[in-house]
Order: structure tokens, then sequence, then C-alpha cells
């Protein structure tokens, strides 16, 4: 818990608006979208500026108050949650939410911390020009959020993860200073890249507050096909085909098992199969063109690239939506897959990924000894294959329902996760593709990770945070405390 | 200097083909390339394996002797050049200098560090890949002080930096153990990004010993043009024109001022005027198409997108390459800038960057407030404008020739360094874009970097190599030694 005497001087601080202590404002904000992770705190920080963010941050540092820095709160490792204890503030960038400038001559828009990522597409849209960054959680998540956990999304093929799309950063660093790097230059070699270790460091060693984004030019003329597949080691073979055939205007490609498709379309209202054929792996790519592409449109492109697919063995069988209706409800499909998994029962979900060559080899190859190795359990993936990153789900066995298969998780559920991240590692894998390790994956981090990346891991904590004041807890798997 | 005994115990470490010890045989390898920088060595490490520099790592740990890790020796700002005590032995990666794997289904290549970067390019090119990156030093430069000094080129307009191009990282830490991040992982999300953190660290944090690198399709069609406009603004009005029109197609654009151009026609042998209207500025374009490009050549895109800008006045003439080896003469025009700069007598040498819309108000402005404030200097500027980027020049008056411009330089030369370096930080630029710290630019480094940035270095530093044994006397500005 917080001393009275300490709160009084974050409310000096603070001042009446950058302060929240009513309970019930504060509840929605101590746990996890996915309610896995709870926490207290006495109060939220709700700064306005960097310089108050800087002054609260020395407050912290003077009381030695830890700091949990929050955005959209939509973390899915517990990225965003205080501690248990109540030993720690929440330190809320929403407010913070203004677009300093937009830029689309210049390609780059400067974004506070607390702009929600759908404010940034549409403010994008309004110039011309788009924001390339995407995931499902788009109307909370923000821009703070997305630098310190290098989010990905279903734009990484073609635009890369936050790392590639973050042109400069302002943060305040524990010690309260403010680390001034918002000026977007394309060539730097001043020291060590701040930039590049703030990102995905979340939260832990820097607060950013603000960023330069990339923008890209507006998507003039798109195609979407749906596609289907024997196996994923086809559904490669069919990606680097569309590669060669159509370069990097080929923006996403996801694969899909038959039975994910069958639990979306029996679970989601208004879903339809998108081909006749049935096939035991489905893929779903988009092609886009900018207004300066000459030469064919989308269409034809996706028309001609498939047509030689099939002559080369690569389909089984297609569809190109024909209308943009039709392209919503192929995407739609892909994007409903996490809902209609979770309707299947208590399960394991993994993020993870693997050198692109092996990823068909995983999907396959793990998912049965994964069965074999914890009978009545079915494993499924689907996802980026084009990034080599898929999202890995094992569901408890279906014997004794729901209860049944809490009851599995419970009992099997550590197990079978060091079973399919052993595995994950002996691919030369990571067990944390997109999600950040946050406090759900400390332990596998921690089991998994060889020493030299663990050690300076920790070093770099010490050295920056050497009160261990930034979100505590979270990322660093302490072997002593800070 | 280095005791007897230590060196025995190298000696053991290392091996007869280990270890070089004839000073006629070091002595090359002990001054950087301008001979501006001189050290002393008692030995060269020459290991052949990663175990071998984790084995000289460990001993020189043990012993407290100071590795100057060295590939190519091609740096521009005494990167790898001992310290002048002989306290230090140089550890030269070059034999280490093996392809690991050439995977062009992957566009992917696995190098050791000794790989030197024309031998990349023909390997790459044997497979109908290439590797995007290049530069003048290309027959010596290796993989491994690419890496560490994030290096750049001409053509990261549009594939970037080092940075954009390393996929996976194998290095040596300074505890002597192997961080093996080798795998080529599009999506990792797990704890700081250790590879972030050494590309560009000029091997102060660790010893990269491999990396895997991207690789892009080969070009198929590429055009060259040379134009004459009016002034920089001019010359970014077209290259916003020309991405507007073109999109990523637009590899390269560099410029140059008239009396730079005077300068080269009149020194360099074989060169002539590439177009026939004098004009004040010029600028040098690339359009690069692969065979999976639809549509119109790249002479054709060329030409379209130059006459609308002529149409739009943005150009006063241009010249299009009619020939493979009219578009090599072109080339040959900007890549002999610096030598015929360098004919003109002694002079400074920049190497910046500041954001992109400011760079023509800084090649004008920042050249004639110079010129003002050291009467009888001449300041001028070329280089790449797509990035940010240009290497600018203050020659010492003509008076005295160049005995007296040697004077001028040892009396003034540091005060118009820190005039220059100034209005880069005015204008929240870079006082090194391309080129790092190395010793050259450390004490402008540290007066010029803001309090948080020079202690988040210092404190990674002394985190990773507590011992100050990597490096030592490079990139790190110490306050007090570590």
């Amino acid at each position: 818990m917080i001393a009275p005497d300490t709160l009084a001087a974050f409310r000096a601080v603070a001042g009446p608006r950058g302060l929240i202590e009513d309970q019930d404002l504060i509840a929605p904000w101590l746990e996890d979208w996915r309610g896995k992770f709870h926490g207290e705190a006495a109060a939220i920080l709700t700064p306005r500026s960097t310089q108050e963010v800087a002054a609260m941050v020395r407050c912290a540092a003077e009381h030695r108050v830890p700091l949990v820095p929050q955005g959209g709160n939509s973390s899915m490792v517990g990225g965003a949650t205080p501690p248990a204890d109540g030993s720690a503030l929440i330190l809320s960038l929403r407010a913070m939410n203004s677009i300093r400038r937009m830029d689309p001559e210049a390609n780059l828009a400067v974004c506070e911390a607390g702009v929600i990522l759908s404010h940034l597409h549409e403010a994008a849209q309004a110039v011309g020009r788009r924001f390339p960054l995407s995931l499902g959680a788009k109307g909370s998540a923000t821009v703070g959020g997305l630098v310190s956990t290098n989010a990905g999304g279903t734009q990484v093929l073609r635009h890369g993860t936050m790392r590639a799309l973050v042109e400069g950063i302002e943060a305040v660093l524990p010690d309260g200073s403010i680390h001034d790097g918002i000026a977007a230059l394309k060539k730097d070699n001043r020291g060590y890249d701040l930039k590049q270790l703030l990102i995905g460091a979340e939260g832990t060693l820097g607060i950013v507050t603000a960023a330069s984004l990339r923008l890209v030019p507006a998507i003039a003329d798109r195609a979407v096909a749906w596609v289907g597949v024997n196996d994923p080691a086809q559904a490669l073979a069919l990606l680097r085909h569309m590669e060669q055939q159509l370069g990097p205007v080929v923006e996403g490609f996801e694969v899909i098992a038959a039975d994910t498709l069958g639990f979306i379309l029996s679970v989601i209202p208004g879903t339809r199969q998108p081909i006749d054929t049935l096939t035991p792996w489905h893929a779903l790519i988009e092609v886009d063109l900018d207004a300066a592409t000459d030469g064919p449109g989308a269409q034809q492109r996706m028309e001609a690239a498939l047509a030689s697919a099939f002559e080369k063995g690569l389909v089984i069988d297609a569809a190109i939506a024909a209308s943009e209706a039709q392209a919503e409800a192929f995407w739609k499909l892909r994007e409903s897959a996490s809902e209609a998994e979770r309707a299947q029962g208590p399960a394991l979900q993994f993020d993870i990924s693997v050198p692109i060559a092996t990823m068909p080899r995983f999907m396959v190859d793990v998912a049965a000894a994964c069965e074999a190795r914890f009978p009545g359990t079915t494993a499924s993936s689907f996802g980026h294959l084009g990034d080599g990153n898929v999202h890995f789900h094992v569901r408890a066995p279906r014997a004794g329902g729901t209860e049944g298969g809490k009851a599995w998780l419970a009992s099997h559920g550590e197990d079978a996760t060091r079973f399919v991240n052993d595995q994950v590692v002996a691919m030369n894998g990571s067990i944390s593709a997109e999600h950040g390790i946050g406090q759900m994956k400390l332990a596998e981090f921690a089991r998994l990770t060889e020493p030299a990346q663990i050690g300076a891991v920790r070093a770099i904590k010490r050295a920056l945070d050497p009160l261990g004041l930034f979100n505590p807890g979270k990322l660093v798997p302490l072997a002593t405390p800070v």
C-alpha cells in the first residue's frame, strides 16, 4: 500500500485533473481485458504533457513508488496490469492523445502516446495516406502501447512491425529526464540506439510519450482471394510463388485449417463457405496497389498469379472477391478465428514464431506430437504464414465439458505449455512473436532463454532503472531484486 | 604494453594460426585508411570460429586485456584503430569469411563477420538475388563492421541501412558468452532486442561473429537520369514528385552542386558534362525494377515522371542514360565527388543528417553562414537528399596553398567544427548520419548530446562491459573510467 503522505505528494505534483482516486473509476483498469490478471492501485496518474510525465516520474523516484504505464490496457500477457499488492500507481497516457503533426508530404505522423490506433487510421486517411499496421484491438490500443510492445498485426509481411514504422521517439526515463528523439532521421549513428531499446521494452526502461510514425500511400486498388490448399507446405510454396510473381504488393498471406474454418462457420452468424471444394487448408491472400502503381490492376494481377499457381499444382480451388463486401466477408472469416476457437471450450493459446521455412513442419508435426502426448486434446493453428508467426491452440479434452476442460488445464496446462514451447525453441523459434513477455510469459522466458541474453536483459534493466520502478514484474525475470 | 606472460596465455588459447606477432604483418592494421589515427598492438588475434572468439574473449577478460575488433579497417572515424599505448590487442574477424548459407528461396544469406561486402554481392548475384547495400569501401568492408556501424550507402532511400537488412545476429559478449540470435525471425518479442543494441554499437558491447542478412530480387531493368535544377528546395520537390509518381522503385536520389561537379570534371579523367545546360544544382536519380514488376519499363517510367516534373517546373534540363555505360558514367560522377573535393585542398568533412524537409535550408543557409563566419572558406555539400543525409565540406581558405590550409585547419578547425555541428543540432539533426562516433567524434558527441542519452549510453556500456575491454575509447564518452 502507498502511504497517505506519498499520495499527497503525487496530488501536489499532478493537480486535481492529474490524479484519479475514485475507486469506481479505477476498477476497470485493474484487470486485463481477458480477466486473467488482477491488480490493485490506489490511484491513476493522468498526465497531459511530457513535462507532467517527467514531474510524476521524479516524484515516484523520490518516494520509491513503482509506476505501471498504461494505454488501452489491451495487453495479451498482463503487461499493463498493476501488481496485486497495491504498491504501484497506474500512469495512464490516455489523456495525451493529440496528433502533434500530420505531414503527408513527408509521410509522417507525430503522435502522442495516448492516440488510439483507429483514430490514427482515420487521420491518415483524411490526408490521403494510411498507417499500415492494424490489429483486433485497434479501437482501444494506443500508440504508446503499440511502440512499447513492438506490435505486429496483419500487414507485417509488407510493412513490418512497429519497429519498422517508428522513425522517432520521445520518452521519459526512470530518472525523470526526457529523451527527445522525436525528430525523424533516416540515418543517425550517434551511439547506442535508445529508440530501438525502448521499442518492445514494455515500459520497463522508459515511458514513451510520443512517436514519429511512418505513413504510406493510401490503397487505391485491392484484391482479396480465398484459396484452398492441401497443407501448410503447399501454402508456403504458394506464398513464394505469389511473391515471385507479384513482388511486394502481396500485403497479407494468412492460413487457416479446415477445422478452424468449420468452427467459424458454425458459430459466427452470417458467415459462409468461401469456396465450394472442401480442402484441408486455406489461404487468404491480399494484394494492394497504391495510386503510383503502373500496369495491371490488383484483380488482374491476382488472377494471373493464381492461374500460374494452379498450373504448377499449388492451388486446389480459389475464389477472388468480386466486390468490396465479399473481400470484407473473406477477412471476417479470418478475424473471427480466435472467437470461434474460444467457443470450442478451454484451450491453451500460443503466439509463436519459427523461421518461415520451418513453419509448415511446425504446424503439422507439433500439432500431431501434442495430441499424441496429451490424449484427448486437439491442436490447431492459424495466422500469419508469411511472417513465420502462427497462433497455436491446444484444446483441452472435450470429455467433461467446460468444467472438465478447466480442470484439465489446471492439472496439465503447465506441462503442455512447456511441451509446446520446447518444440518452438528446438526449431529456433520465439515463444512470443507478437504479444511480448508481460507477466504471463515471464517464467517460460526465463526457462528457455540462453544465459547470455537473460544476463544482458537484467543488466540493462538494472543500469537504466536501478530502483526498479518502471512496470515492475514485467519482461525482466529477476534473479535478485534490482 | 602487454606482459609477456599474458601474451603467452593468448598464444596458448589461439594456437599458432590464431595469433600474428610479426610486426610487419601487424603494421598495416595499426592505422586507419585516411592516416588520421595511429595505434599500437603487440599482436593480432585471428579466430576462425565463434568458439575461438569466445575463448579469446574469456582470456582477455581473465587478463584484463582490451580487444579492438577489426574487419576491413575502413572506418571513417577511427573506430577500428587500437589505442596508442599498446594496451590492447586487435581481434581480426577477417579469417571468419564463409557464407554459411545462401537461401534465395527465403531471400536470406547467413554470413560470418569477415565476409567482404563485394563477395556477398557476387554470391547473391550468382543465385539471382542481390544484397541491396553498397558503399565505396565494398572491396574491404566486412559484414561484421557493416553491422557494427549500421552502415548506409546509396540505396538507403529504398532499402534502409544495415539495421533494416539484418534479420539475425550471432555475437560474443564481454563475459565470453555467445548470443545465438542468428535465426531469422520476422516477429520476435522476447525481451529487450539485443540484436538492435549490437547493430551500430561499434564493437563496444559485443563482437558480431555472424549475421543473417536479407536479400532482395535482382535488378531486371534500371534507368538512371541526370537532372539540372535550381536549388536543393527544387531537388526536394522533384524527389517528392518522383516518389508520388513512381512509388518505391525510386532507389537512388543524390544531389550535387555545380561547383562540386566542376571539380569532378576538372580532376577526374574521362568524365564529361552530363547535360548541356549549366544549372546551379544537379540530381542523380535511379529507378530499378525487378522481374516481378508489371507494366512499363524503367526507362519509360523515368521519362513519364520527368516529363510531368518538367511541366510542373521542377526540372531545368534532364538526360536519361541511353546505355548501361552511360548510366555507369553518371554514377561515376557522383562517386568521384569525395576524391574531387579532396583535390581542392585541406577541408573539414562532415557526415550529417537533418529531417528531410529541413535539408534544403541546411545546404544553402548553413553553407552561407559558415562562409560568412570564417572568411575565405568555401562550403559545399552533396549526397543522399532522400535520406536527409549530406556530406558537408568546409574548405580552408585557398590563400597560402596546402600548407596554409593545413595551418588554418590547425587553428580554426575545432571552432568551425563546433560551428557546423551547432547548426546541425539546432535543426534537430545528427552529427553522425552514417559513419558513427568512433574516436573522432567522441568529444562533439559528448558536448552535443542530451544528458538523458549520454547517461543511458554510459550505463549500458558499464552494464554489459563492466571491465571496459571491448573497443575502449570508442563511442562511449566516459565521465569516469568504467
